[in-house]
């Protein structure tokens, strides 16, 4: 029942929960997962000093974070070549781009995204009232032209676009998203998430002058640097930009464990190394396993892989049912023509094997309720 | 600079940061506090058994946290007796006030506090466009009867009150709370802000029916339970209220590590009791350091002790700086008449030893100031 006394806006807003976490599925199933592979989290895991250093800090979680991260933001200023006041460190991504739209996204302001990816981001625009306008991705990639055109034709406030995109794992090369900026409108600030780019092939990450006030950018510990549950990501661009979101953030908002365990996972190069080899590693895995079954892996710059089921988004549906009612978590895409495939997320050996276990099996039940 | 891309609200809002932290202090003063006692945070720590489980959960940090943060809310509905549905869980109290706000106050909307009284609330409502309106402190205590008469008449949205004060400490019985809720207007919600409550005696916490639509009730983490850092707070209220939350929180929003340890504390009723008589200690010994220098203490059902230092605001701020430049961090209220007062928040003794060592000297220095 909605309280009729929320604001119109926050009574238009569906209450049903958009998002289903694992745990609750594990909760209506009865039994664990054998495998997690569907939240794109990093099973490899994070760097051994940044479990010892949230271990370590424990006991000091009486205190508040530090408001002003500064410790990682001075080794994400380091890592980059940038002054810390480029730099807004804040709760994941999604926190990040809560703000970021409440900032720049009033009732009826038009945004701009491709149709089928992160879904988060279209909550937060729907939350603050905004309108959105898709594009259609383009063989598998989000189409940078025909999204800064629906910009223009628009009027868009915001534009998303992620490379590597999630969930397709395709990507575009950095230096061709700069080249495109000059036709995005004057009015539109670039949301470039780069959630997976520390996947991804070098080149990938857009060269973007720091001053650029056209294009804010995005990052996270939780996937390469597999820290999900500690909730830090961070957003990198012009000082006007980076500034605005003191106006609205929770200055207090920053688990301090997380602050800490994060620096010390910015500064672990070595493990970053090792763990994009396993990724690399596990995207061929998971493809082979695929194929093997007569299904078609998507290239992937991320550390997942989109795996075509050769027919439409039902049997997508069929195959990923029948996977998680054999223990494996997967997910897939929402959106046609995408949902063709399902998205496994890299793990270890163990959890492949499990995967390609469970997958002829899962094929085989979805191809019987297909021919009924 | 502003952004004139933001939306005219967000291009409203000073950008300046609000809130400065400890750690801004030490650094800008080039040296580590010799006392922290500034920010209410809970010196006597944590409960070890959520120390152990947070340490021992660092290495799951790969995984995002329960979306339904299903065990604290479990555990949290075993403690009160009530059913999950009745209890949302947080970013802290302060998360948890953003979005009730945000689901609330539209631009315009009137809002109804106390003068002086929780800044935080105060800058949520600023950011979403609210109107506030202040009643004064009444004795050192919020004027319940002033906050709702208030309430009629600007037709508030929404009305806070902390029970415990922050940051005077006073406190009202809750069954008077509760009586009071038959003046409130029918389309207000008051917001009762319990955060201090494990720190107050017996008959503080108001006795509110849990399917009561007229007040949703805040608890925390953060004080009694000595885990500022891990930013969890939740709140207890009527289904309508509380699954409002879901229609803008960030789902995935909660530290995996800050979940399971703050079901491990709540379930450590020992050394919450524990806690309790070493805050009870301390504020004893803080009213008689304070005496002892012929300051006045104002009693107090919170974890730390309003002092007046029986001037004005510029004097107590004078002393408060000397305080600080003496490597003892203490804050105090920013309103008068309460800024006639310092706020020393509870610690143990050697915490308590240097403030009553420091506190001649930063008395003489403010004293010598005043006089000149």
């Amino acid at each position: 029942m909605t309280d009729m006394r929320q604001t119109p806006l926050a009574q238009s807003l569906p209450a049903s929960v958009p998002f289903v976490g694992p745990e609750t599925h594990e909760r209506a199933r009865g039994a664990p997962f054998v495998a997690r592979l569907g939240a794109n989290e990093n099973i490899f895991g994070p760097s051994p000093k940044a479990v010892a250093a949230m271990a370590d800090s424990a006991g000091e979680i009486w205190k508040y974070g530090d408001a002003e991260s500064h410790a990682l933001r001075q080794a994400l200023s380091d890592l980059h070549g940038i002054a810390p006041e480029h730099i807004m460190v804040g709760e994941g991504i999604d926190g990040l781009l809560g703000y970021l739209v409440r900032l720049y996204v009033g009732v009826g302001d038009a945004v701009v995204t491709s149709l089928g990816a992160y879904p988060t981001f279209n909550y937060h625009v729907a939350g603050f009232g905004g309108i959105l306008h898709t594009v259609p991705y383009r063989d598998d990639h989000e189409d940078i032209a025909a999204l800064f055109a629906k910009a223009h034709e628009v009027k868009a406030k915001l534009v998303y676009l992620a490379n590597p995109d999630n969930p397709m794992g395709s990507w575009h090369r950095g230096a061709d998203i700069v080249a495109a900026l000059d036709d995005l409108p004057a009015d539109s600030l670039l949301v470039l998430d780069e959630a997976y780019v520390e996947c991804a092939p070098d080149g990938t990450a857009a060269p973007v002058a720091i001053d650029d006030s056209r294009v804010i950018r995005m990052r996270t510990l939780s996937k390469a640097y597999g820290m999900a549950g500690a909730r830090v990501g961070y957003a990198m661009g012009a000082t006007d930009v980076i500034s605005g979101f003191n106006k609205v953030r929770n200055h207090f908002g920053m688990n301090r464990c997380a602050q800490i365990g994060a620096t010390a996972a910015i500064l672990d190069r070595e493990w970053l190394a090792q763990v994009q080899g396993e990724i690399t590693v596990a995207r061929e895995d998971i493809a082979r396993i695929a194929r093997s079954q007569g299904l078609t892996p998507l290239p992937s710059a991320a550390n997942f892989v989109a795996v075509d089921c050769g027919a439409d988004g039902a049997f997508a549906k069929a195959v990923l049912d029948e996977l998680v009612a054999r223990g494996i978590f997967v997910r897939m895409p929402f959106a046609a023509p995408q949902n063709r495939c399902i998205r496994i997320s890299c793990g270890p050996k163990t959890d492949r094997d499990a995967f390609a276990a469970a997958l002829p099996e899962a094929l085989a039940a979805a191809r019987a309720q297909a021919s009924r």
